[in-house]
């Protein structure tokens, strides 16, 4: 697979500047459709197409546990993970709700949750059975990380050859949100300020907590700033490695990811690490409530999409952005040129 | 009409406050879903339903022209008001591309637009040939505002009565961003500074001129802050007053408005002068490039939903969002809730 991830090329700037310059011609002021242009830009430069398409999108969710719960980081119990899987197969989870409205093909995917789970409809890749407390061990070795960034990156594959035209990451871990800031602290150069984050809701006097047992972890773990999986092995997570897998698929084969908050963008960093170029095929959908995702877009040299307030998860702040993809994409491909409406252009 | 407007109701609190505790029983941590959840609040007070529904939308575009184009103020020819009505019949317009794409209902509707139209679809509601130059006499009579205001009702009550559950407005009317700082400036007790923007493109020159040529018009005119109609009749546009005529009948039928730009959030801030429970009624679709769109933001006291630099009119900011609603009923009506799904709540 390395080698794959070597061949992933540069999306193509000049497929993406004809598109710039035909969008000019069309029946409007130059520039007034602002961010929709940019996206029908970079769809085009992703995809090659001057006219592509991104329907229908694929979301994919993978689920894993985390070691890290049993210091006491999360507002819920590891045992929801599991139960949200459930609630994932069952169709009532936000996620379910938001991938219908958009005509989805859907997945759940377990790659570490604790427990076993053998639901209808549910893709079994499980890795382990979560990861280790990455306060006293290692999260995971090196080679559970790679398997678990190969099944993301064949689960994508997969999807792919199913047809879809833009891929939605989604995930669900209780305890997430701490291997997010630990992993984006060291891509942060160790900086952990600023990155640490109530998750789905813990009080102030816990998340200065949080704070100190993340700050204990990368001390005692010494993950390696230059090596992407030295870092998923020693505090990340085991769908955060699928998610980046996945990405990694749909870079390779010029499908554009959808990138959802805080975790799927820190997935979106490791990724990016491991080929800069992934990143050309990235939009990220919203802008996280979790006070790191800043950060994690200014590494990941994005501009997210939507500013809900959100902080869930799931891919569900991805989906909810993904009509406005469909929106540019049908700007480029319905709208009249001022020739072809015999309208008047500027004085 | 004007006893109508006097009986539009405030939107139904007690209801938004019912729907907010029942979206803290769905499957996600309290408040994770940010601005979702406060728009699925205000559609349920807005409609008195729990779990409304907001498709199918309606689109109307109004169209006029004005008369202070003569002052030399827009990047356009005023011929391209006529032109770009024959694009929205066409379909090759940028909101017949959004309206398609959320199945919208779409109306175009002739206003005032300085020449005659006889096409096919087009809905002939002319009131005069465009507006007068405001700079040399009033824009039109009181009784051609109120007129215009009516006609903007009816058409709105008319796709009411077919079933829209969502009513989204827009405008085409080259010279009309000069009588939107023109009005906004009015209500803005006369301040200027900050009111005025580049509309379809003119340069910084330009810039300034147009101002000069709105402070002149005010001065001219002395348009009565107190009273709205006044203010449409002295520097309004026919447009502008039968948007807001449209939005008092969708607020009269608890139907929510999506309000478009900055011309659009002008006429809004009309309607809202005319019955202050109108207001309830409005979701900002976007915020546009117009620097004088934060003012009239305020002024109306509403956040946009997006933020992605449009300044094209036509109820494009407004269509582009409308997804964003649809999303915000589905969560109500289709998410689990934590006892129905089985899972735990907050340790």
């Amino acid at each position: 697979m390395i080698t794959i991830i070597k061949d992933i090329q540069p999306s193509n700037k000049e497929v993406g500047e004809s598109v710039r310059l035909y969008i000019d011609t069309l029946t409007k002021p130059p520039g007034s459709l602002g961010r929709l242009e940019e996206i029908a830009i970079d769809l085009a430069a992703m995809t090659e197409k001057r006219f592509p398409v991104v329907t229908p999108p694929g979301v994919i969710v993978f689920a894993a546990d985390h070691g890290v719960v049993k210091e006491g980081v999360s507002a819920f119990p590891q045992e929801v993970t599991a139960q949200m899987v459930m609630n994932f197969l069952g169709g009532g989870a936000a996620i379910n709700v938001f991938s219908r409205q958009i005509g989805a093909l859907f997945e759940i995917v377990d790659v570490g949750v604790a427990e076993d789970l053998t639901a209808d409809g549910l893709i079994r890749k499980k890795v382990r059975y979560g990861t280790a407390n990455f306060c006293e061990q290692d999260a995971m070795t090196k080679v559970e990380a790679e398997k678990a960034l190969s099944a993301g990156y064949k689960e994508a594959e997969k999807m792919i050859k199913k047809g879809i035209k833009c891929l939605i990451l989604g995930e669900m871990g209780i305890g997430n949100t701490t291997a997010s800031s630990a992993i984006l602290t060291v891509l942060n150069d160790g900086e952990i300020d600023g990155l640490v984050g109530q998750g789905t809701g813990i009080s102030n006097d816990k998340l200065q907590f949080k704070q100190r047992v993340i700050e204990r972890a990368i001390k005692a773990r010494k993950p390696n700033r230059k090596d992407p999986m030295d870092i998923l092995a020693k505090v990340g997570g085991l769908e955060i490695a699928a998610m980046a897998g996945a990405m990694l698929a749909s870079a390779a084969n010029r499908i554009p990811i959808l990138v959802d908050g805080f975790i799927c963008s820190t997935a979106a960093l490791i990724a990016k690490e491991l080929c800069n170029n992934a990143a050309d095929y990235m939009f990220v959908g919203h802008r996280s409530q979790e006070p790191g995702h800043d950060t994690a877009l200014k590494l990941l040299g994005k501009k997210p999409i939507l500013d809900f307030g959100f902080r869930l998860g799931e891919g569900t702040g991805a989906t909810v952005a993904f009509p406005i993809l469909q929106s540019a994409t049908l700007m480029t491909k319905e709208m009249a040129t001022f020739s072809s409406a015999n309208i008047s252009n500027k004085s």
